[in-house]
C-alpha cells in the first residue's frame, strides 16, 4: 500500500517536531493550523488554516486521512466521536483522551485504578474547600496547561478566583493535596493500538513557574524501585485507558505516611511532551518518531538512551526587549559548544514563551547542565547584560 | 537579525534531508523543485517549481534571500556568477563548484595543487586513448552521476561510444588511468566561508553499478597515516578551492609502484553526499546540518562519532514489479530491529533508483552490516520471494 496520510490537530511546535521524523520515514502529513505562519505551519506544505473547534473543519481535514493525531488535547470530545464515525482512526482515541482533557475524570479513574495519586476530591464551593483543608491546590478541570489554571491556596480568600475562572468557563474544580515532594519526574511511554509498549527512562524535571524548564535523562540516583513504579504506572495507564501515541505521566517523588519514597501521579499528557524533548538527541528513536509509529500502529522503536546523561533546558523569552532575534544566539552558542543541538521553533521571542530548546549529552552529568544552561539563557537573552 | 532564508536549487533528497536540520535551527529554506510533489517539494512549503536553467527563474527564487545552496552541481557558472552579481551569496561560489561539475578542471587543478590522482588526460580521439594505453576509464567531463557518463575501456572499438555521447552533449573526454584498488574511501569536510573545517572520519564505500551502495563509518582497519592523508586531501581541496559548505572527496585506496598503499583522488562533489548519510544517526552534527551551518557561516558542529561502528545501506528499486509501496516494509523491518534508523525520500520505487536508506550503529560491526544489509534487501524487495 501506498503511505497513508496522517492528520496532524494543532500547528504548534509538537507538530513541527513530528515533522522531521515523518520525512524520515516517508509519512505524509496533513496539518491544522490555528493561524498561518504558525510553528508548524513553516515546515509542513500539506496544511489548512481552521478552528479546530468546528467540525467541518476537521472533517475536512481528516478527508482521506488513514489517522488523526495532535498537538494539543484541546479538540471538543464530541467532534472525536464524529471524526471516527467517518472511519479515520483518532489517536488517542476520544475514550482515552478525555482523561487527559478533563483532570476531574483522570483522578476519578486512577483512583479506580488504585493508581497512586496525592489525595483529591472536586469541590463545588469555598466551603468544600475550607473541608478539604488549606493549603492545597485548585485546579479547573479542563483547559489548563503551563501553569493556568492551577493555583495553590492557602485561606478561603485564595480560593475565590479559581472558582470565578470555573464558573465563566463551565468547568468543575479539583482540590489535590499540596505535595510535599522532592523533586518531579517524568514517565513516558509509548503505546500502538495493538499494545505494543516501550517505556522511555524515567527522568528528572524541574519547573518554573509552572512551565518545564529543565529535563535530566535519567533522574539522577533514582533507585531501581521507584523508577520500575514509575514506568509501570505509566505503562499500566496507558493500557487500562487505550492510550495510541506517547502518554506522558508527571509524577511527585514524595515520602510515604512511614516515610519511605513513593511515586504519585501529577499529571497526564497523550502527546509528545515537553519532559520527552531530550529523546530527539539522547535516545535511539525519540518521542515524535514513536508517537508517529504508535499511531500509524507501525512497530515501535528503541526508546533506549544513547548516552549516560542527556540534559534539556528551555529557551524561554525573557523581559529585555531589547534581545533581539534568536538566530542572533548562533554565532556564541554554537561557537563555544561544537556538541550543542538546538532545537527551535520558528516563534518570536515574547516574555515567558517557550520558543526553543536545547540538548547536551555526554558522560558528565554537570558539564552536560553548565552547557545546556549556558547555551538557554544565551539564547534567550539571560547573558547579554553581563557580557557585554 | 530574523533569520535569513537560505535558497536550495534542486528538489531531490539531498535537499529534503537538509529539512530536518532547518526546522531544528529555524532556518526558513526556499526551494526550486524541478516538479511539484518531489522529494523535497513534498516536505519544504516554501518552494518554486521551475527549471534551474532558466536564469529568471533562478533570480526569482533567490530574491531576497541571504544564501544560496544546491542539492546537485548542473546550474550553469555562468548562472551563478549573475545570482553572486545580485548579492546573494552563492555557497558553494561558481569559482569552487565549477571543479565539481568539470572533471577536466578538477584533474588539472587538483595536478597544480600536487595531490595524488590516478593518471589522466584530455583525449580528443580515439587515437589519443591508444595513446594513453588500455585498460582506462573514459568520462565525459560534465554531466555524469552515478555511473551515467563513466565508461571501462578495453580497446578502440569500446571507445566510440564515449565520444559519440560527448559530441552530442558538447564536452569533452578524460581518460583516467584504470585504478587496481583495493578499496574506495570518502572523506567528507564541512567548509565555512570564513575557513572553519571539520572532517568527518574518512569511511569505507561498496559501489555497485556504479551507484554508492554501503557504507562503513570508519573504514575498518584504516591505518592512521592514511586516514589522516585523505582528510588531509580533503581540507586541502576544500581550502584551496574555497569550498563553502560539505566537500565529499571519493578516494582509491591502492598501492603505489613501491607497493605502499596510498590514496589517489577518484572525485569531488560539493554537497551533501551519498558516502556521508551514516551521519544523520552516527554523528554528533549531521552532514546536512553542517552544510546548513557552512552556508550560512555559522560555527560548525562536531563531526565526531557517536558510535563505535555506523553502517550505512541504500534501498534501491529492484526488478521485481510486484514490489509494492515501500510503506509495506515496515511492519517487519521496523519489529526485527528496533535500532533500526530508515531514512526514505518520498519516491516510487523504480528498478535502480535509490530510494532511500537505513542506517545501524553499535559495537559490532557484522551485526550493523547484518541489520542494514537485510532491512534494505527487505525494502526494496529483494528478500520477499525468499521469505513468502
Amino acid at each position: 500500500m501506498s503511505a497513508p496520510t496522517l492528520a496532524v490537530i494543532g500547528g504548534g511546535q509538537l507538530a513541527r517536531m513530528m515533522a522531521q521524523p515523518a520525512i524520515a520515514l516517508g509519512l505524509p502529513l496533513r496539518l491544522l493550523a490555528e493561524a498561518g505562519g504558525v510553528s508548524a505551519a513553516q515546515v509542513i506544505p500539506d496544511h489548512v488554516v481552521g478552528d479546530y473547534r468546528d467540525l467541518d473543519t476537521l472533517l475536512k481535514v481528516t478527508d482521506g486521512c488513514a489517522a488523526v493525531t495532535f498537538d494539543h488535547e484541546h479538540v471538543p470530545t464530541e467532534h472525536l466521536h464524529a471524526l471516527e464515525r467517518t472511519g479515520v482512526a483518532v489517536r488517542p482515541g476520544p475514550d482515552a483522551l478525555v482523561f487527559a482533557q478533563d483532570k476531574g475524570l483522570m483522578r476519578e479513574r486512577l483512583g479506580e485504578l488504585g493508581v497512586p495519586c496525592p489525595r483529591n476530591a472536586i469541590v463545588g464551593t469555598v466551603e468544600d474547600v475550607e473541608a478539604f483543608g488549606f493549603p492545597c491546590v485548585l485546579k479547573t478541570t479542563r483547559g489548563g496547561y503551563d501553569g493556568k489554571g492551577v493555583w495553590v491556596v492557602r485561606s478561603a480568600a485564595d480560593a475565590r478566583e479559581p472558582f470565578e475562572v470555573a464558573a465563566h468557563a463551565g468547568v468543575r474544580i479539583l482540590a489535590e493535596e499540596l505535595v510535599d515532594f522532592r523533586r518531579e519526574l517524568s514517565a513516558i511511554v509509548a503505546r500502538s493500538p495493538s499494545g505494543q509498549a516501550a517505556a522511555y527512562p524515567v527522568v528528572e524535571t524541574t519547573q518554573r513557574d509552572g512551565i518545564c524548564h529543565e529535563v535530566v535523562a535519567p533522574a539522577p540516583g533514582l533507585s531501581d524501585e521507584l523508577s520500575g513504579a514509575a514506568q509501570s504506572i505509566a505503562l499500566r495507564v496507558a493500557g487500562e485507558l487505550g492510550v495510541t501515541g506517547i502518554l506522558a505521566v508527571e509524577l511527585f517523588e514524595a515520602l510515604d505516611e512511614n516515610g519511605r519514597p513513593q511515586v504519585l501521579v501529577n499529571e497526564l499528557a497523550m502527546r509528545p511532551h515537553n519532559t520527552g524533548h531530550w529523546t530527539q538527541d539522547g535516545a535511539v528513536t525519540s518521542q515524535f518518531e514513536n508517537h508517529l509509529r504508535a499511531v500509524m500502529d507501525l512497530p515501535l522503536g528503541s526508546p533506549a538512551p544513547r548516552q549516560r546523561w542527556t540534559v534539556m533546558v528551555n529557551i524561554l523569552g525573557g523581559s529585555d526587549p531589547e534581545v533581539g532575534h534568536l538566530y542572533d544566539g548562533f554565532p556564541h552558542a554554537l561557537a563555544r559548544d561544537p556538541r550543542l543541538r538546538v532545537h527551535l521553533y520558528g516563534k518570536e521571542l515574547r516574555p515567558g514563551r517557550k520558543v526553543g530548546h536545547v540538548n547536551t549529552y555526554g558522560d558528565d552529568l554537570d558539564d552536560c547542565l553548565e552547557r545546556a544552561r549556558h547555551a538557554a539563557a544565551w539564547f534567550a537573552g539571560d547573558l547579554g547584560n553581563e557580557s557585554e
